[in-house]
């Protein structure tokens, strides 16, 4: 391997193709033989193990459990929510048969007509189905369920990870006896994600709620969490969405009240993604590869075990065994110990150490002979410069591991957080709003930033507003939570508001 | 609720109602709207969370890693191996639309034409496509990768947890540079199952080889595990194949060897899955419910608080949250603690006692004025008389609690076992043979028993077998492993042989 980049081409040369090439590299996933799905390797399924570990304790711990609802759903649930069906019947795979036999060529063809089924591309429908017979009572509530599973959504554009036909999320469907209630835990359950990303992910997110256009189509409201990536465009990474009582009203979820009266109830629904390792890879790699935050790494620590022959390959690796089970034994974040690995595979120790790089193993140990008689280990960060090696005694070494972990963490944190202020421009003035996005373009990987201005919501305004993005390519990701409430003049309208939107190019 | 039992029909009045109602009333599955398919509740998840957390671990613990393919596989991977388009092409689920549009009578139909795919019946083709890319050398081999995923299977006579159109499941396909490393491979992980069988769902089973007729299609030769309901009958509970190098060849894996030369792979696969559940509540549960082997129960111990009034109230419950959190200190088995809850529920006491009677947890303990006052509690097991109570002094029970559970666990499997071995007869003539099973009727849910005969493997053989067999809806179950090696004559042949089969009418 020579001095350039590991990753051919870097960021600044082409952002979407660095992408690609950064999974490709880490070996995360694959293009499948089905158009528009992927195949998650382990390495990448891996870290959507740890994710979905962590994210459903947290659910756990918010009182939810977990169940499991039928992947297949009858067309007519579909018709019964009016904004529903607009919004997913274009992208449904159907079911239309339920048996293969040989056609006329000799080849196997579709046989046994049912009555047509979607794959289900999320599941309030048919989930309200069962509800709708469990809730009888105020005390049958509030009911508080989760949900892991494959979703289908037809991608005509699929990205790995971003946006592919088939994913991997959780669905959280909940109901509950008061608007305010479920209010409540739409809220919570994105602070839980924020929590998350900001925890786990090392990935800062602005919290907020979706202007009306990109709403969860049937939803009274939609909050987000929205990632900003390196190449300054925004990844909704997470929503949770208010339902009203309209999907109680479609799937016929009544109940009696304290008063004895029979009413509708009120429900939410929340979901994260495969798409959240997207988000992760986007935030941090750079141009030699993957990085991956400490508290999702599979393994923390990788040591490279470096020797000329064979009477060297046995001490060294010995000395090696010894240093990963006792770094296994150090606490580290929550529950969690220290996960150390020995890489002893019959590779050349260049091509060990760089294939680490790429894979975004959070920290790399070189052992050799010399190591081992002065007990001094070169260590690196993968949040450093690759070739930056800090000498350190073995014996101060293990504790501090932890710490340089959680170092790496909030380093990778306030990085993320940096770049994401420093692209991001207030801006009062239509004219300005125009050139801020008009000077970079989509295609050479720069998308421009994000735009921070006032915003009235009437009807009228939305549909001028709707006009100038779409010809900007730009998109309102959300009124932040924590968008300064003082008073502006709206960018469409020039009416006085003291709501805040946030616009960028969106994944 | 007065004296009957809790469960209508009984084991003995009607098996299969029995065991609808057993689902029901522990509220661990239900039909979903959509034919064959269930819906699985909370209770019933969970308990699919402690088997999926438990082989999982089982499985890293050997080697594999998690991955996930796409769950459509386009018709044309199906037709490359023949046996298995001929064991599958009957019960799948085709896709042939990618959207849905408003038909002329205004309803929502198929649009979007797109060439078939299947969901996945199982994934040896889909995967065994990346497989053949993956693999280029010896170098690359062994694969151990395993997937937990849905597929569907379309079921004309479902059955929950049984046998439902789709279910949940993991799937492990493993490639080798060798058919001893491959047929070793397949063995361990019938191993992995018998184990978890064995030490987790206290569950007996007959580790054995399938006869050619019950093999996998596409397959070598098929391992498995077979259990015996308290009907009598067998359940195959989880298969291990050795796949040859059929599915190498279908699917094109070929490597460079030691030698240079490019050969064909040897591949296995392995799966159990949430029928492992139906499996779980036929061994154990009785004619008051489900009984839940302690190692896969969500909680161990339910605290009844019993009180007359609000007084009371507050002192029985500090004194049940007490004592839950005294026992969820307790180690109990592996890793894992003791989880004890409160039933702090505003129902009559009577009713909540039944509940956890109904829903199979494992050990009850009622805390009223009287016992907090003595400090003497009433605790029952749920593998004994529902209203046999062992009075234990608190001081002691806490400590005692680890012992009494694994004591419950190897009751529960004893008691199995020995129901297993009274059933079992073996059987030299071919009249007892047809008598044994002909005395039984499927309808009044006895099934006969088990029936372990000498059996020669020739073609002709087993065609006069399977006609016999027919007539008796009688199956081959397996050879099984510890079958004694003594010569026999063959029930059907009357040639000598020391293989020995396993008879048994089988869900």
């Amino acid at each position: 391997m020579n001095k350039k980049n590991a990753i051919s081409p870097t960021r600044s040369e082409n952002y979407p193709e660095w992408y690609q090439q950064v999974i490709k590299a880490a070996d995360l996933a694959e293009n499948a033989a089905v158009r528009g799905c992927m195949v998650i390797k382990p390495l990448g399924f891996a870290i959507w193990e740890n994710i979905q570990r962590t994210l459903d304790d947290m659910f756990k711990k918010t009182g939810h459990s977990n169940a499991y609802f039928p992947l297949l759903i009858p067309i007519s649930f579909l018709e019964k929510e009016a904004e529903h069906v607009e919004g997913f019947a274009k992208e449904c795979a159907v079911v239309t048969h339920h048996k293969l036999a040989v056609d006329s060529n000799g080849k196997l063809a579709p046989a046994g007509e049912i009555e047509p089924l979607i794959v289900r591309p999320t599941s309030e429908t048919i989930i309200g189905h069962s509800y709708s017979k469990w809730v009888k009572s105020y005390r049958d509530l509030p009911i508080l369920i989760n949900q892991w599973a494959n979703v289908m959504r037809w991608e005509m554009r699929p990205r790995m990870f971003l946006r592919t036909s088939e994913f991997l999320w959780q669905e959280g469907h909940t109901v509950h006896e008061t608007a305010e209630e479920a209010i409540q835990e739409t809220l919570k359950m994105l602070d839980v994600y924020e929590d998350f990303a900001h925890r786990y992910m090392a990935m800062p997110v602005i919290k907020g709620e979706k202007t009306p256009n990109e709403r969860f189509p049937g939803a009274v409201n939609t909050y987000t969490i929205e990632a900003i990536m390196q190449d300054g465009k925004a990844l909704q990474a997470g929503t949770s969405h208010f339902l009203g009582q309209n999907f109680a009203k479609a799937s016929n979820i009544k109940f009696l009240n304290r008063d004895g009266k029979e009413v509708y109830a009120w429900t939410t629904s929340w979901g994260v993604s495969t798409r959240l390792i997207g988000g992760m890879i986007m935030s941090h790699s750079d141009d030699d590869g993957l990085v991956i935050p400490p508290r999702l790494a599979p393994h923390h620590v990788v040591i490279l075990p470096i020797y000329r022959n064979d009477q060297d390959k046995e001490r060294i690796l010995d000395y090696c065994r010894k240093l990963a089970s006792e770094l296994n034994e150090q606490p580290y974040y929550e529950q969690s110990d220290i996960r150390a690995m020995v890489d002893e595979r019959d590779l050349r120790g260049g091509d060990k150490f760089w294939q680490h790089v790429k894979k975004g193993t959070p920290v790399r140990i070189e052992v050799g002979a010399r190591e081992i008689d002065s007990d001094i280990l070169p260590v690196s960060r993968r949040d450093e410069n690759t070739k930056k090696k800090q000498m350190m005694p073995r014996s101060e070494l293990v504790g501090a591991m932890a710490n340089m972990l959680d170092d790496m963490h909030n380093s990778l944190f306030n990085k993320a957080l940096q770049f994401k202020q420093s692209i991001t421009k207030e801006i009062n003035d239509l004219h300005e709003f125009e050139e801020f996005f008009q000077k970079t373009s989509e295609e050479n990987g720069t998308a421009g930033g994000v735009a921070l201005c006032h915003w009235s919501s009437e009807l009228d305004v939305q549909e001028k507003m709707l006009a100038i993005l779409e010809g900007l390519k730009v998109s309102t990701r959300c009124l932040p939570f924590d968008g300064e409430s003082k008073i502006g003049k709206c960018l469409f309208s020039g009416k006085e508001t003291n709501k805040q939107v946030i616009f960028a190019r969106a994944y």
